[in-house]
């Protein structure tokens, strides 16, 4: 299992009029979880793009709201890449609190493989993410 | 069946930089969409907090992304209250391109009812919504 | 003097706990007024960049916080541009609370103009600002 | 002179259509390196407001735009609080691209001194930021 973890300080301006972290703020913790994941492993927008003339557009998330985060709190975000033979990558998120140690915010979020020319979406998975999996011993 | 339909403009800020709709804007378009439907048929955040003395926290959200929407373009944001006997508000959103009547995104949220100092949810259907749901036509 | 007034309402994503709008959110409304503005005299960033070969970058930005403003309210956003003979394109701002009158906050921003690929900067304005300062009467 | 500095990675929800960070998020910036500030030196938004019965809104804020900042890189985010015997808060803010050394951007935000029930402005140092002073060798 590839897994990514990240702290993040709550920010003044994440907060909303009922002194929690607004609902809209956890896609962009998942985004910045997704984003230091493909650091991590050299699976970035701009590695892929770049080696893999792809671009991997979002096609479903979900996000389940467990328990609200207070102005003071740090996140724990934990990025999980789900291992699948289909042409899609699926990432799993937990979002939880570093002063409470409680799970906030739980998420899933699908992405395909598309040619960023000709728009057409791919339904086997690309050469360069085949690489890439066999690289750290995934399912192919 | 309660539904609510809002314009917005794309604004340059919201456009990132493959030069389409940030995905995480979509989370923002839909509360908008409640926010409307609230102020038109009576049931928005401050409402229901004055006159139920109830929050409304969200413990649910699901969008997929169908197409992408770019820059000069406008949607139109549709939300509809999907009624149910259960204690919970469950309203469906399609956010829909002006430009080209193509469906951009659809999604569901989930909200229960809590009562705000206690913090405890309510299993049936309080009353402040019971007789809302009565005003407008809606099974209890 | 070419002005352009936009309305809009506050969402609860743009208060902060002090539930007020946040500040940086006024900074999206200039733009959103700029925006209005391009589209009613065709001077839009798109405009610009496919008939004027040019790139409009903020140079300068100042705010001035006078009033809060609360949810519930709308904002009446003005935006004026200042005309200048300078190699500039200087906007000033005013965004007043619909519901009690008050300005609640003013602005003033600076652009210059850039050319794209070069990233060389006009000293002198450059004709497609030219004509279109003419067409509206303009100093040149 | 007292200083805080923060190192902040640069998002892809920050970059906009020019594949530049968008000019909104350094506001964003300023108010991240006035929380670090704020936490590093005993003067955050809950200090002043727990144990100085304080607000302190922004009244004034001015931002200079000096060089774009574009995804891959990061910012080293400096702010330094600027001694004055006003009844103000005045911090200048230098935001310096990580990869190339240069400063992207400064700018200068000026805050005062509220009581929050009355909403009436100090137009002397208060007594929490007039110790707070003293503590750190400020002038009085």
């Amino acid at each position: 299992m590839l897994k990514n973890t990240i702290e993040h300080d709550i920010k003044f301006s994440e907060v909303d009029s009922l002194r929690v972290v607004w609902h809209g703020h956890y896609v962009r913790y998942f985004e910045d979880g997704r984003e230091a994941f493909g650091k991590q492993y050299g699976l970035g927008y701009m590695d892929i793009f770049e080696h893999g003339q792809l671009a991997v557009p979002l096609v479903d998330l979900q996000v389940n709201f467990k328990r609200v985060l207070e102005y003071g709190d740090s996140v724990r975000i934990e990025t999980t890449l789900i291992d699948t033979p289909a042409a899609k990558l699926i990432f799993e998120y937990q979002v939880i609190s570093v002063k409470h140690g409680f799970v906030a915010c739980t998420g899933r979020s699908t992405q395909v493989f598309m040619a960023p020319i000709t728009k057409e979406l791919y339904i086997t998975v690309p050469p360069f993410i085949e690489s890439w999996k066999k690289k750290w011993g995934l399912s192919s």
